[in-house]
């Protein structure tokens, strides 16, 4: 195993400087050799925070195609906005890069497709740096199924469920990605971060897979009415925003199961991931951290309410051993660990030029759910079909 | 105003004899006169509990028909088996008796049009014992909704998540009906209890309808293993139910809004109704008891933990006018009052000879969610139509 893995870095907005700066930097096996941005300013920081944490200044480029040219670099992290995802990672295996992309969702059933065989023509792994695979909940929910504590799960929920008014009308970053997908689109346009978890519970891609969903979105209220309050005057106060409040999806899986996801960006409301797990011996509800078990909770005896964050009884058991040994090192940064995590398991993969835990599979299939929701919103809520990505080989994976 | 409203009971069975023993027979300024039921030991039971309680002995019989023509019964309430709901509450009607019906689901969309033509023939107001339409959340939520507290009101969830396991395969009561619905059918089969507060709450039929629905099922896993842990050698253990364990439909209304319902009665979890409403300037969630309001709270500055139950901090300024005047003349029994409230106020427009407040029109909209749902899980989630009822008088009324 090499002293160092030399990493690109491609988009270096809030998230590409965030991950570089709060993790990348202090992965002492991890060095950053090239940084890319549209915006020079923005790859001077980088290239600063890395000469100030004591490496050496980086290769600095606007383009792109001269970071995945250099010899050097042997894994390329994407946190470029959402449209560039797949082209990017696409273009990275071409030229031979184990490449991590930060999550979001797809524009067409062919860039997935583009995205699959180009593994499949390079052998190049390609991950999706989905953290909240990496959440202590979803990891120690994940532990417990597959111990069977929760018996056959038959029903999963989550959603991507956090306001983001004030970033998608006045965030900087924002102005010139997220705005516009509010302004045009209406799906579920970041499936991944709940998906991701139950996806792993569940064996998609792996034994199971999705079969079909329905997406169904109320109307658009949320934003209007907060930019009005916020600034009568705002150019955006009469625009009429074609994203739904809330989006809802029903996915069915081919063993039966039943998947909710819920995009809820535009409205007041706390932060959460609103992840349930069902099974026929147990239940889990984020939104109350509580667990339920068949043999030690009765529904008439137990006053719902005692049980309420009850979650912490039962993580000495059951937490995830990736959290065990995490946590015995002490928690690093990075939205609680996730960051960390997710980045430590992509940079091992890399290291040892092995197979990433979220594949292209995972990612193709995770990222088709925002546009087969928008075909299905826009058909009235119409079923629609989830291709096997793997053409067949997930019975066998 | 007449001294005592004489009624008729028609259903005898657990719910039956619970309402008149809990609830009537403590109304002072009702005689119930008549009681019906296919099973003498029933209707013998119910005439004793009418004697002991210092009435008179009423008409016991096992024919319905012989109950609707006698002259002196002005009102009836229905508590038979769900098949029998609609049926009996067009003959009702069509010999001139005030109907209250207990909850269910249609079989059928042509018995929902029967129902509400009867009411149009007849002139005779037919309503729905929608108990959950006077829980005190529910009213709270209502008024507050009703003052602009929570803005413009966008998307509301509930669903009917009661861990029946034990009644559906074993409970004596329910092994002529409940149990031969689980086995054959698949669907959301008791969609009221929080449709009902949630259609009050969107003005439907009254400004606002229902236009479509999508439906998804899990597999059936819960009973069957619980069957099976129960009792090994049951008959059933080796039944494949059809019904899905889990049931959510999508609903979309005229104005936009959507109403994501759960069918959740075969799997081990507390009961929760789950009832949730989100609004421009606000949330509630009834799995944590709490509020979220926009000029009160901050997404990112107050750790949800401390807000469960912060909803007591709300009924004071909040409690429907309803539950404000019940609390003070102290709380009566049935299901925390609203079995109370539900009937009084189906027995004072009897009285009065008033519209019911729950008409017939909702009770067609809300039990024609079950055969549509059926008939949406059938097609793989296909979006179906649901019709209007009022044939356009939602708008005006």
């Amino acid at each position: 195993m090499k002293e160092k893995l030399k990493i690109g870095l491609v988009g270096l907005g809030g998230r590409g400087l965030g991950l570089l700066e709060i993790v990348i930097l202090k992965m002492k096996d991890i060095e950053v050799v090239a940084v890319c941005d549209l915006y020079e300013d923005r790859c001077e920081r980088a290239a600063e925070a890395i000469e100030k944490s004591g490496g050496r200044r980086p290769m600095v480029t606007r383009d792109y195609k001269e970071l995945l040219h250099a010899d050097e670099v042997e894994a390329i992290v994407i946190c470029t906005s959402w449209s560039d995802h797949i082209d990017l990672a696409i273009a990275a295996m071409e030229n031979g890069k184990y490449v991590a992309c930060e999550v979001g969702g797809a524009f067409s059933m062919r860039e997935c497709w583009k995205l699959v065989e180009a593994y499949e023509r390079t052998g190049i792994p390609c991950m999706m740096l989905e953290n909240c695979c990496y959440g202590r909940d979803e990891l120690m929910l994940l532990n417990m199924v597959k111990m069977g504590y929760l018996g056959e799960i038959v029903h999963c929920s989550g959603g991507y469920q956090h306001d983001l008014r004030y970033e998608i009308a006045y965030g900087e970053e924002n102005r010139h990605y997220r705005l516009n997908q509010y302004k045009h689109r209406n799906c579920d346009n970041y499936p991944t971060h709940q998906l991701g978890p139950i996806a792993r519970i569940l064996d998609i891609n792996r034994g199971n897979r999705m079969v079909s969903l329905v997406s169904v979105a109320s109307k658009s209220a949320g934003l209007q009415d907060y930019i009005r309050n916020e600034k009568k005057d705002d150019k955006l106060a009469d625009f009429k925003f074609m994203q739904g409040d809330i989006v809802t999806t029903i996915i069915k899986c081919a063993r039966g199961e039943t998947i909710t996801l819920t995009l809820d960006t535009t409205l007041p409301r706390y932060y959460s991931r609103g992840f349930v797990v069902r099974g026929t011996k147990g239940m889990f509800m984020e939104d109350n951290q509580s667990l339920f078990i068949d043999d030690l909770h009765r529904p008439y005896e137990t006053k719902w309410e005692k049980q309420w964050g009850n979650k912490e009884s039962f993580t000495e058991k059951f937490d995830h051993p990736i959290w065990k040994s995490y946590l015995a090192e002490g928690v690093k940064e990075g939205h609680s660990g996730m960051d960390w995590l997710v980045l430590k398991d992509f940079f091992d993969s890399a290291r040892k030029r092995t197979q990433t835990p979220i594949d292209v599979y995972d990612m193709a299939a995770w990222m088709s759910i925002t546009t087969l929701s928008e075909d299905s919103v826009a058909m009235g809520g119409q079923p629609v079909a989830i291709p096997d990505f793997t053409n067949g080989k997930w019975i066998g994976r």
